[in-house]
């Protein structure tokens, strides 16, 4: 089947009737936080603040940074692996984010930063924002290569909304902690994406399966991506956790976790390749496993061995998925997963989810201190009467509701987006830029060396240079059904044999 | 025309000069702060600072590296977008910068931090020397392609020299607000750039309009760019604003504005292609106008919604600008604007100017409090008798003085540059990395699988791979013009065939 | 000769071996420290702390974060300027370093951060994690392209081994200074590695020479990790300096020393090109002399015009280094030097070892103050009876141990390596992708435009879309329908028609 790609106005009009929704919304709601406001210098004398050092910028901004770089270049680059999809995933990886943080100001404002009839806005909220865009990214992972912008921000407006509606259960009502988004942002994002792309199955897309691989230079670009999410992944385990020592710990975990992860990652790797050869999608995707698996407990006292143990089984686990679970998922289950979110976010996801409730539960005065217990889980504080195994039960309710309104949530976006007019296209012509992207025709041009130049002065040279077109990564135009010559129908190299 | 583009002595010589006369003037007048200083000790003593913490360096260092990364990664990269001139764009960006900073930290030093008789040096000198550098960079994209780098230094000798006047009067005489530089930066480093290419148009450009064109990995590369410049632009805005609120607020504004402009940059993309396809050149520029146009506001009371409508406009404005009056500046006005720049810092410069005004004109003792807009814009306190209307004016005229040390100063510039010792290429050789670096011809070479070469050991294996020579992306060997079959045995592939 | 290069087996029982030795290990040993622990309440209280500001993270994570993403995306990036070995460049880089780290928190805990039994953990000592492990990725530079990533995981491990040793003899018991690293890092990592590439040498590694340049593509690859190294370099050397002016001093001198050394190696650069040219190896690394040679002193009142020369004269002796030193090593030194680590690190970090020892021997009360004096070097505090010339003979002794522990290090390591079993490649394979990672075969695919797949529906759609192989990373030129000859006159390849 296909549909009618061209976006035409289809496209313009959801952006702009989305952005100047957010204008409206943002000015009937939005204001700065004290501590972003003029009148804080108020503030700073009423609570007998000291230094400047004290506004909550200080403590959160550089960490914000890294989030903020992890969820515009990381995944953005880490998406574009794909020989044709490269514009793409950067370029709608760009737009769904940067429509969703706004989005999720004004959500997650609504549920957890209204004061006084408005939303009070400050860097926590920026953080918490990308936080919930990261699971859209996620989310992106699964469907990346089938879908149009369109059906991006459509999904990314809905998945925004049931993202905030579950962080707000499971924080609030549940009362599990959840710093890093082990469930929230990946158990929640990755199930959410896998729904979706479920719902979404193209019977079809073996018929574009050639551009579904990855070339030379776009694993390197994609490889871009993985890093920056890998070096900055401690800040986003950190980045919402209480100052002090919280935060520090729960950076020190993820730093563990990750580095474990990276060596399990290549056992496998080598492993289940018959030459004992590497994978770059095991490198690009499964060394980052031990991020999402910490997420939930970095803040706990997870002891630095436990961080280590939680991205030694993450990396096995993602790596091990990616072998022989998404094939399976693929034939089996009809779950096309371009990324392998579920390796990277979903198996993961669940396992810090499980991983933050053993370590509630096995949270106890000796290990916190009895100040530090009360400052960590609030048991005493503002939970009156809850325990150690009441938290543990918590968190494992907290992966239960994620995993239920992804199921659901996914359903029926899933059908939403199935609709025929969100000008998604052709099984034939997934994975491809030219699509939805004004895409040039590469061309290669003849360079006159300039003393050559320089010594005929205008005489030899051209008016216009001369212009081989070449195919260099670029679009093949159909080739004719001829074949002159063996040369067409087999490999340019395979000439070279005769 | 060609000239001789071989700089050997030439360009050697004035780097030289250049780092000597750097050497010198530092050893004559810089200085450590006392910030930065081993006597710090005692200055703590006496000011009685009870935490290292209050040193500057931890209030400025974190969004200084945001800066130095937009500086050097993020116009290096911008820039890479052309398909033959990757190696200029980021190596030249680098050389300037770096030559930049230097010459920046005499000439602000000079004006702004001179104590008793030595520049004293901090951590605020060098995000305000990578400041003026950024205008340096912005107007290197408006000749790109088009100029040796010893014209380069030379316009950015004279540049930073012109921006820090420019800088002085508009800050120190005038009394304007700028902490993004919108005016300063952006509004004078586009039009100076304008003017130069002006000066230096050249007829016959179009003898290299292949290679003014961008290829799929090159938009990729560029894409480093503008996500490094999009993510940390909150940082740049925030860089050198009051500790405290006013830092707080300039990083929120900056972060919603960039995010509007990227949704109104997609819809514009979308509504000028026929068949509503987006654009990489757009998707690489425009998003980043929002950053530009809240620059002189980011740090006053903008309001968050008035954040987004600065960057919803700037996106409409600036894609359109792309898409409309480029092709208009060149072809009537002789403007050959290669990067775009008046329409991603010209135009969304000027409404960053006007915005600023604006907001000046409107703050009131209602929205800062009494004492915050004493500390915001001094009024009452060093600047005894103003009022927000003499603000409004005053942002006004810094303006109109950034235009017209801009167009003046340009015109100066470009006429120097002119001249025909620099080194310029050909028309028909710009935009071609190999005019001024060494570039490699592009070879494949034969893999010889391991296990085949572990069975033969080295009996089978050539003692020189074979060669197989290929034009993906890079130089076309001069058509010789002998016939074809001695063609064949000139190229290296010949070898292979007999 | 040709090895077996297949790792299956092998490389996974390395990886498990050691990721198993380290969760045990960080069991027995590793606990958090008392800023990273939940008993931080009692010791805030106890010490009479009043804010959370005063804890380490916030003074340190912000540059642990820059020197991270040094090690992973900077030293990764650096090496992909190989056109076949990217991969290899970029993930053995990962891999090396995600077990150097933890194993250097092991052996570096032991010596630095025994408390009680056990190693206390805090940002500290990940910025001191990542700092041995950058003398590994240093060491991989040399040997770059010629190795097995067993034998880099072996190598990682004695190399850290060995800097820890080192470097406590050279800070706790020599008492010589080293912020930045020149000695222990710089210095040894180079003659380390090279000692260990001299005692690997590869009679016939010209079979592959081929492969050991660059391509268009893969310089820019490189110049991402160049750019990330140079931007973040200030970070790396003020991470570990004392609080307040030390820190803020280390960092505007490592700026000023880089910003020199760019200009430098671009007018040496363009001296030893017969036409002028600039080369990009020469700007890839000798432009990042300046931040090697300025480690030592970096922290110490070098003064800015001291720092520039500094720069100055590193970006010189690097990039001559390049153009007639390693040529020379590799012929009559048998030194096949990868990466040039020798001009980059090696030449560098004696002159910082050498500036380091004369910046102390002249560091006087007059300069630093009495008490900054005392606060800098210690001397009549727990250095008693110490003076400047001690300091300075210290230093001395600390670069030529660096050296000696280098040279005696890596002859010991080389052997090791030179063990037939570790799954090395043959000469004729070197600085090849494929010897040790699945690398896709790059096919381009036929793009059926949108419209006309819409028009037509599934009916010309082929099944599968057509596909042409070709060979990796280059190009097949469409063939056209017309005969061999007049091919041959527009595409170099056409010869291989005949």
């Amino acid at each position: 089947m296909a549909w009618n790609t061209n976006l035409r106005g289809r496209l313009p009009i959801t952006c702009l009737i989305l952005q100047v929704t957010m204008v409206v919304l943002f000015g009937v709601f939005v204001r700065y936080d004290i501590q972003a406001d003029a009148h804080w210098w108020l503030e700073k004398k009423r609570k007998n603040i000291s230094s400047d050092v004290e506004n909550e910028f200080y403590y959160r901004y550089p960490s914000f940074q890294d989030v903020h770089a992890m969820v515009f270049v990381g995944f953005g680059f880490l998406m574009t692996f794909l020989q044709r999809y490269g514009f793409s995933a950067v370029g709608f990886n760009f737009l769904l984010a940067a429509f969703g943080i706004q989005w999720a100001l004004l959500m997650q404002g609504w549920f957890h930063y209204f004061e006084e009839g408005h939303i009070v806005l400050s860097v926590e909220n920026i953080i918490q924002a990308d936080f919930c865009v990261a699971s859209s990214c996620v989310a992106f992972g699964a469907v990346l290569g089938k879908v149009s912008p369109m059906q991006l921000l459509i999904m990314t407006f809905f998945q925004v909304t049931l993202f905030t509606v579950n962080e707000y259960i499971l924080l609030n009502l549940i009362e599990a902690k959840d710093a890093g988004g082990s469930m929230t942002i990946h158990t929640f994002g990755a199930y959410f994406g896998l729904t979706v792309t479920w719902i979404l199955y193209r019977k079809n897309l073996d018929q574009s399966k050639q551009r579904q691989s990855s070339v030379y230079h776009s694993d390197l670009f994609a490889m871009i991506g993985t890093l920056f999410l890998w070096i900055y992944w401690p800040s986003f385990n950190s980045a919402s956790s209480f100052h002090g020592d919280a935060q520090h710990r729960a950076a020190l975990n993820t730093y563990l976790s990750l580095a474990a992860s990276v060596l399990t990652t290549a056992t496998v790797s080598s492993i289940v390749h018959k030459k004992g050869k590497l994978d770059m999608v095991h490198i690009q995707n499964a060394t980052l496993a031990g991020g999402v698996g910490v997420g939930t407990a970095a803040e706990m006292m997870l002891t630095p061995y436990g961080a280590l143990i939680v991205g030694f089984f993450c990396g096995i686990f993602s790596t091990l998925g990616f072998a022989y679970l998404s094939p399976f998922l693929e034939s089996r289950l009809r779950i096309q997963d371009t990324c392998g979110i579920h390796n990277l976010h979903g198996i993961p996801g669940i396992i810090g989810g499980i991983v933050g409730a053993v370590t509630a539960a096995y949270s106890s005065p000796d290990v916190y201190g009895a100040p530090g217990i009360v400052h960590s889980f609030g048991f005493g504080s503002y939970k009156v009467d809850w325990n150690k195994s009441m938290q543990g039960r918590s968190q494992i309710f907290g992966l239960l509701l994620s995993l239920a309104m992804a199921l659901v949530g996914g359903i029926i976006v899933g059908f939403i987006l199935k609709l025929p007019f969100w000008g998604q296209a052709a099984d034939e012509n997934c994975f491809e830029d030219s699509v939805y992207w004004e895409v040039h025709e590469e061309v290669n041009t003849v360079y006159i060396p300039e003393d050559l130049a320089h010594k005929h002065s205008t005489s030899l040279v051209p008016a216009m240079p001369l212009v081989l077109p070449t195919t260099s990564a670029s679009i093949v135009p159909p080739v004719p059904p001829t074949p002159p010559v063996s040369l067409a129908t087999s490999a340019p190299s395979a000439a070279l044999v005769h």
